[in-house]
């Protein structure tokens, strides 16, 4: 009997984290690719720029990718195309115009690489990439142009939501399109594939229709400029403030090389509705009066070079913060920036601004459906299966609860998938398989990609922790003995010149241990009286600082 | 005409931060301290342990201090005294009976310190330590033993609330004494120092009262072992654990030594009660019925070698997560921590335990008034003066703004002060003066105090980000050139063993570098030659790498 075929669904990336977004869907040896983004490290990850999914998995399989098909612009979503695109052989990449914009201009920081082959899709576009039927349809997130989709494949029907909310008053864009769920709802769906960042909030996500009328007030209630900081990405929001700023009289200034990157883009595309003479620069803001001026810029989450950090510390060259001041943070916070943005406040409150932040009032809303929505999206699918993808493991489990507690689901229809796991389905259902595919981090430093792998992150933590202790000692290779004294470079572990007692000491005890060993008379090990050096310089550190700096021993024989 | 005498008021911690709370008051050349506490470091600063007051402003003034008093037995309170008390002459301590029993416990992990010189003092108590007359009174936190101060000066009236919040149901011990502060309020204060951590928070703390209910709904619901991780300082929160396990029929287990070691000595201050028979080892934790048993452990912070990540990791010897398991989180995240948090839940999750935490009800409440009872303390002080204390800058601003808009306080009357910031009182009015006192960072690493400063700390930083690249060159002093092949020593740069290509081009330009100087006839200039090697080994290996390792050229002459 011939082994009935199978799909096989592989995430390679956002499942049990935050970023990274990608997932293959392989059936009869094709392969169709959806996002190719990137996660940005966290704190204990030194020096490293971008962490990118592991893809191994496609090594040599370049002729089989039918297609890449890419939900929304998003860096976690699109971010790791520049990587990524040429190890896969370059394939077919559809996406809605402003994601293909917002890909394009990210190309572009890469000159020397491929042009890519990208074509247009929109709300209700369909493309046939055998197997695969793909329908697109229209989401509301927090960027314009998201694009959810309906797979089809020979086994199953596939419903991918992308990231989503459903916002009855949308700025700048149609709410979810729930009729058309409906419609797909009524096809049998055998997966729904469900944005879950959201899943741990109760209710429903609060509608931008709040947020404007909360900026509103702030704008009425402001006498003097009013300095917006938002992620440049959320050019809904910045399309919000623009709109308000317009409404209550005040010029426009955007700071930020993203956030301006990203409306001019927008507007090409006539996105973002801006009127003639809104948009000022910078250094013009000092020719109209305070209450005349909004400044709209990145820094929201505390960043060291952004606009708003270099405002507040005085580095920017015409915009300085001054009493009558209202600043905006309209940005929830990234999970490790908090002490960041603290200080950030601390220090435009210091120079005599008034400071508003999401704890204060609802003044930003995220792009991601919560419990309320989640279940809704759930009832028009009305799917066998329910994957939860986009977000930590907590949030998963909490949308895995949510279905089997109220909506009736048995456990076994709620597929929780990790990265690297298989998901395979045959018309009679589906199965997890655990961590079958390399998924692990590929980190990106400069211009290397995997390269600093443990063992060097391993160092750099350590170095980080106490420094380091090289110890240079010459041997007179026909005397067996130290020739003069040791040299000793020492970075982050002590300041040297307030230590010269305990350099002194090092000194001594290194010649003490190479004559000991060099001058035993025949063959040396030099590996051995090194690792002596290594350990025993190291515990003497230790005793005299309980530090464990790197001790690094080099011999030179002359 | 004299000049009239002025109390001085100087914080050297805890203004514009949350940690390392010391002031003090002078008057007639006579200090009196008020904590002497640590502070934990962020992330940007690797390797240290902790960040301790700078008390240089008391060198040679050690005969001048007439007293340290202490407000409660928290860490960012006491934690630095082991560092300091020996420098400022090893003054008189007063502080409540737990206060005493943990600063002894924390003295006796240096034991080559001195004998500590310390008076009980209760609720009422009364001291003269002239020219300061002070009075200390019960103010409710979540550590028992809190005592706020009424100082009496010669030229004004102070009263320092301590850490507080006005529960009117706490646990373990009885809420803050109203009624004193009332009769304090008809004594003409001149100024209220007021703990303004919460102010950012309208409303009114959540009294622990609700905190048991919702904890006491966890334990009726749950027939597996409940886990329990909180702060090991948070006694009362222990304390409510272990008499909700004994209302349930519940053995405990407490896991976590700092949680045991505080226990210890509450239980022979007789300040828990905790029935015979209650306490259980943690490795006798398997004889009996899931549902008879509650493990009480640190490490709700995610921190990495407390006792909850240790039994998520597998690493505990006795106690592992299973299916059935409810584990409570019952402790705020502190700003930072996010990340470590959100992985262990993950991880619990992964394991089949299910887990409560404080985003998902009310199982933890802070130990800081919100805004309503900071103005219902204002109300019964009645102060002249207030100055904000115990919290960042915007902390402080909230509090300000507040007492403007809602009380009737002039600006003027609102003392922001920020570290070494001296505040004058004369019989007519206080003031602010900027900065005048040293009160920058003390770094403690390992034995050295104040040892590690911003040169150490940059390097750090530095060779975290990219590591470190040691050349050596052996140069022939007669022939004037290299001699050999240079040797390199790398790391958290780049895999060495991949490299091979970039190495020997780095050696071939070592080479050519150093000859072309060290050959050119008459006198080298080695310094020279090295900022040479720097600059352009430097800038070679940003080429090939985008990286910027710290490079350490090593010249030697034989």
């Amino acid at each position: 009997m011939k082994e009935e075929k199978k799909l096989k669904i592989i995430p390679l990336g956002g499942m049990g984290e935050i970023g990274k977004n990608m997932t293959l869907f392989e059936y009869d040896q094709k392969i169709l690719i959806v996002d190719i983004g990137l996660k940005m490290p966290s704190e204990n990850m030194p020096g490293v720029d971008y962490i990118i999914p592991n893809v191994s998995y496609l090594d040599g399989r370049e002729k089989d990718i039918v297609a890449v098909l890419f939900t929304h612009g998003h860096y976690d979503h699109i971010g790791a195309i520049p990587y990524i695109i040429e190890k896969i052989g370059n394939p077919k990449i559809f996406a809605s115009p402003l994601t293909k914009g917002i890909i394009m201009k990210r190309q572009e920081e890469f000159p020397n690489n491929v042009q890519l082959d990208i074509t247009e899709v929109n709300n209700g576009s369909k493309i046939n990439l055998n197997p695969f039927k793909v329908e697109f349809f229209h989401m509301n997130h927090n960027i314009m142009h998201n694009l959810g989709m309906f797979i089809r494949t020979p086994v199953a029907n596939i419903v991918h939501t992308s990231d989503f909310k459903l916002d009855a008053s949308p700025v700048n864009e149609k709410p979810s399109d729930l009729e058309k769920l409906k419609e797909i709802g009524g096809q049998n769906i055998d997966l729904l594939m469900i944005d879950s960042t959201g899943a741990e909030n109760p209710g429903h996500s609060l509608s931008e229709k709040v947020i404007m009328e909360n900026l509103d007030e702030i704008f009425v209630n402001s006498n003097g400029r009013i300095i917006a900081a938002t992620f440049s990405s959320l050019v809904n929001r910045i399309q919000q403030l623009i709109a308000l700023s317009e409404k209550h009289g005040r010029k426009v200034a955007i700071i930020g090389n993203g956030m301006k990157t990203n409306i001019e883009i927008c507007r090409k595309l006539k996105l973002v509705s801006i009127k003639k003479g809104t948009l000022i620069k910078p250094k013009d803001v000092a020719d109209y009066p305070d209450g005349k001026i909004t400044i709209i810029c990145t820094g929201a989450q505390g960043e060291d070079r952004a606009a708003l950090m270099r405002i507040a510390n005085g580095e920017h060259q015409s915009i300085h913060f001054k009493k009558g001041d209202s600043v905006i943070f309209s940005s929830s916070v990234i999970p490790g920036n908090e002490r960041m943005v603290q200080e950030l406040k601390d220090d435009i409150l210091r120079q005599g601004a008034k400071v508003y932040h999401y704890k204060m009032m609802d003044i930003h809303a995220g792009g991601h459906a919560y419990q309320d929505e989640i279940k809704e999206v759930i009832n028009l699918i009305k799917p066998k299966n329910i994957m939860p993808i986009h977000g930590q493991y907590s949030m998963f489990a909490s949308l895995k609860n949510m279905a089997i507690d109220t909506m009736n689901f048995k456990e076994e229809n709620i597929l929780l998938a990790e990265n690297g796991d298989i998901v395979y389905f045959t018309k009679q259902k589906g199965t997890v398989e655990q961590s079958k595919i390399a998924s692990n981090y590929v980190m990106v430093d400069g211009l290397g990609v995997g390269d600093v792998g443990e063992v060097v992150l391993r160092d750099r933590k350590m170095l980080a922790e106490d420094g380091m202790f090289v110890i240079i000692v010459i041997v007179d290779k026909q005397k067996g003995q130290v020739k003069g004294s040791p040299d000793i470079i020492s970075r982050g572990f002590i300041y040297l010149r307030e230590s010269k007692t305990m350099l002194f000491q090092t000194r001594k005890k290194t010649i003490q241990i190479v004559n000991k060993s060099a001058g035993s008379g025949g063959a040396v090990n030099w590996t051995y009286v090194k690792d002596e050096l290594r350990n025993k310089i190291g515990q003497f550190l230790y005793e005299k600082t309980e530090r464990r700096p790197m001790v690094l021993p080099v011999i030179i024989e002359v």
